[in-house]
């Protein structure tokens, strides 16, 4: 085997082959700090040609590749893990001028979501999927996980945004369908089959994208429920009177309290009540009235408060977003993130605390997440060294609700124990058929998603 | 070999295997006729389980299956080319009730898309797609064509409404995938997979569906505008203005003559213009001021006229929706399904009439369509035998302009010869693969969509 770090300095020029420790460190550890491997080396391509020399490379010498983009993913599938050359696609960075007639915009795969949701806003259009990780997330790595966050009520996840994408095979061969085509009726659907593929099928380097408009007018509100099932009903009515409805987030009394203690922030309400649920409409004249409307007439409003100022709308949207930051202050939890039949939620969410104390006595879980697809993330304090038992437990019970033991973030390496929880003998067969078709030799991302056979 | 027919026999009971050909004749021709084949006989499971046992026969024997729906599919795919045995799905017609949490609904494939729609209309909600062939259309054979229909520009396609399946594989396993999670990121998406694969990896015999608001408020206008790049700019400020908007069609003069001619309508506007633009809202509450402020405020606009109750809606309607029959009245057209990307539209439309006078002198094309997606249905009259010339000469300029020769109705067996048009080299080798993955027999529809090896 000719020395593959030689090979590559040839295609990506020597100052992008990284194999100084001190220089693959941050490529090495994730966001969490619960996935780190050893990579052989980190190359870093600039373009779609280098990046299909790369993984040809890597092909004929039979070095496996773990592709990486913004390194934000939760579940440690853009970690190496045991000598694998590290891809790092950030310098795929081109950014093609926003196509107003189609709504739409060709970025290459590590352009991070900050950046083009500041390029779509400069022509007064937005990207339709957000989430808190946008200053280093990449696109690339956001269709490969198929990302979600707080706008999937209204635009769906990332494989809803897509129209196209450009993607190297593992044999380097490129596909290339970026004409961003409303409607394509020739053939199986690769772009949608590549998103939340997890770098297991192919290396996306260039993804393009439908952008939606850029609502001006904004109102929030805080509703006090009295508990899951009186979320559901506000839910309910909220989607069929509120046209313009584009957030629905829940939490429970315990969170509220953890966040109000952590940032000091006064009480929502007089009283306290079980659960709460936050409404964001946004449209392009302001949707306060409807909201208010639909608030007088809905019996599962306990109370309620609504904000149309910006600053009033951050303050109520604070009880919700401050939850990671306020668990993570007080320890390191373990963090599902989990969805189920919206009739099933009531019953996980009433479960929960006996199935953890069963398997990890002490610890407690705090419960919020995007009510509207019954995706809850579940952070478990204080399981201390039954942080395992604590994950099967939550994840067992997820599956007999009929539910997915990953709804946002992916399989990754974290779940792949567990996915025979959420899939079937014959679906995964499928997915081996799947990958065995695309990646024969298994040189992309080994042990991601897949366990390696 | 055993005689297939009695092993059928004994999954179905005999009534339900057809060999006569007076019996068989209604599944072995297709709506258009233009396509017309020879099954060895009709099966017609009533179940999943039924279903699966006829696949695993035909599979033991090695005997080729055509799948067939409502047989309303315009390029061919569901009817049998020789000797296979034609699969019918159509007593699949189990209806869940609908679940209003979720706004979701699982269906039998054979169920209607009439049957769908009253279903759902009776729970206060609404299927996403819509198409005139509603009454035969089955929902396994939309999600297996990945229809589409005037309210994609809302809604999206059938694939944006799947949310879950049930099929037979070619080796009569099962999957199921029936839960309706909104999100579930578990690994590659099967379902979105068999979308649009024209049962050439699948048999879908259960679809789950997401729901959409029943609107009980609609207003529609049509607008007369001087050409495509008008069309175009009034499409760019409905959509940009009109958060209620629902559908947008495209309609030239020409084919406004032969309308008004054939249905004996009076003339929309006291002056012809070159092309019309209908728009569509629908909304809780009446959009009609809405449509009103933008059309004033909008130059592309030379005429227009509106109406917001039943009867005048209709009657706007009605010079989009008499273009198939008027046409049909006029002659047997080559009728061809394209999109290209909008800003290719113009001179695409432009282009045509001289790419259809070369190949054949004296025909003439009537173009109508979706602007949204820039997919235009062409219908060339008085081709005569120069039919293969005009679908050739058309399909190649659409792919010159980075467009679709398919954009709703699917490759069939009609589209074959022309896929290389739309996809390349290195995506057709990627279909085969997943082709072979799914069905290394080549058992399920062979000859549709990719040619027969
Ligand atoms: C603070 C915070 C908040 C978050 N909030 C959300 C949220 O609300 N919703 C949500 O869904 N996720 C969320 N995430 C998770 C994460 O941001 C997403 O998974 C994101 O899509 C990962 O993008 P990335 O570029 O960082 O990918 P990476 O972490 O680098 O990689 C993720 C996976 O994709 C693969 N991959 C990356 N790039 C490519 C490529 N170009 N081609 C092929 N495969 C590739 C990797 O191999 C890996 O398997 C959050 C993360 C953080 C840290
Ligand atoms: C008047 C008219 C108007 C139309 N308008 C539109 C329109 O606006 N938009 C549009 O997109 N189409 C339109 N069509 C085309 C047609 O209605 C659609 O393609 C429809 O989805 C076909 O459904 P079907 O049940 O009739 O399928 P079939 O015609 O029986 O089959 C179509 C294809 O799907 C496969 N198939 C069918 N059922 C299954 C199953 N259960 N599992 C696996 N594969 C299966 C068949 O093998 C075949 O390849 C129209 C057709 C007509 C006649």
């Amino acid at each position: 085997m000719s020395d593959i770090e030689e090979v590559l300095r040839g295609i990506v020029g020597p100052g992008h082959v990284l194999v100084d420790p001190d220089l693959r460190a941050a490529y090495e550890t994730d966001w969490t700090r619960r996935f780190t491997g050893t990579a052989r080396c980190v190359v870093r391509p600039r373009d779609t040609a280098e990046v299909a020399a790369v993984v040809r490379a890597c092909a004929a010498a039979g070095v496996p590749i773990t592709v990486q983009g913004g390194n934000t993913g939760l579940v440690g599938g853009g970690v190496p893990d045991r000598g694998e050359v590290l891809l790092s696609l950030t310098r795929l960075s081109d950014l093609e001028p926003v196509d107003e007639l189609e709504s739409q915009v060709t970025a290459g795969a590590g352009v991070t979501l900050e950046k083009l949701q500041a390029h779509a806003r400069a022509a007064g259009l937005d990207v339709g999927v957000d989430l808190a990780a946008r200053s280093a997330a990449t696109v690339g790595g956001m269709v490969a996980t198929n990302a979600g966050g707080i706008r999937v009520l209204r635009y769906g996840s990332m494989r809803d945004q897509l129209t196209g994408l450009e993607a190297v095979l593992a044999d380097g061969t490129v596909l290339t369908r970026l004409a961003g085509l409303a409607k394509d009726n020739t053939g199986y659907d690769l772009t949608q089959l590549l998103a939340g593929s997890e770098g297991t099928l192919a290396v996306i380097t260039r993804v393009r994208l439908r952008l939606v408009p850029l609502l001006p007018a904004r109102a929030v509100a805080l509703v006090a429920v009295d508990g899951t099932e009186g979320a559901l009903a506000l839910l309910a009515a909220a989607r069929s009177r509120l046209a313009t409805l584009s957030a629905a987030e829940l939490c429970y009394a315990d969170g509220i309290d953890l966040v109000r203690a952590h940032g000091r922030l006064s009480a929502p309400f007089a009283e306290d009540y079980p659960a709460y649920v936050l409404l964001e409409c946004a449209a392009h004249s302001d949707p306060t009235d409807e909201i208010l409307e639909l608030l007088a007439d809905c019996d599962a409003v306990q109370d309620a408060t609504v904000a149309g100022d910006q600053v009033g709308r951050a303050r109520l949207w604070a009880y919700r977003e401050t939850h990671t930051e306020a668990i993570s202050a007080a320890g390191v939890p373990v963090k599902l993130d989990v969805c189920v039949p919206l009739r099933e939620l009531a019953g996980l969410v009433a479960e929960l605390p006996g199935a953890v104390a069963a398997v990890a006595p002490g610890a407690r879980g705090i419960v919020f997440g995007h009510v509207n697809e019954g995706n809850l993330h579940v952070n478990v304090l204080g399981a201390g060294e039954h942080a395992e038992e604590v994950t099967d437990a939550v994840l067992r019970l997820v599956a007999q609700r009929h539910g997915s033991i990953s709804s946002e973030h992916g399989v990754g390496r974290a779940k792949v124990p567990w996915l025979e929880l959420s899939r079937s003998e014959a679906e995964l067969a499928a997915l081996r058929r799947i990958k065995t078709a695309f990646d024969p030799d298994g040189i992309l991302n080994p042990g991601v998603l897949l366990p390696v056979r």
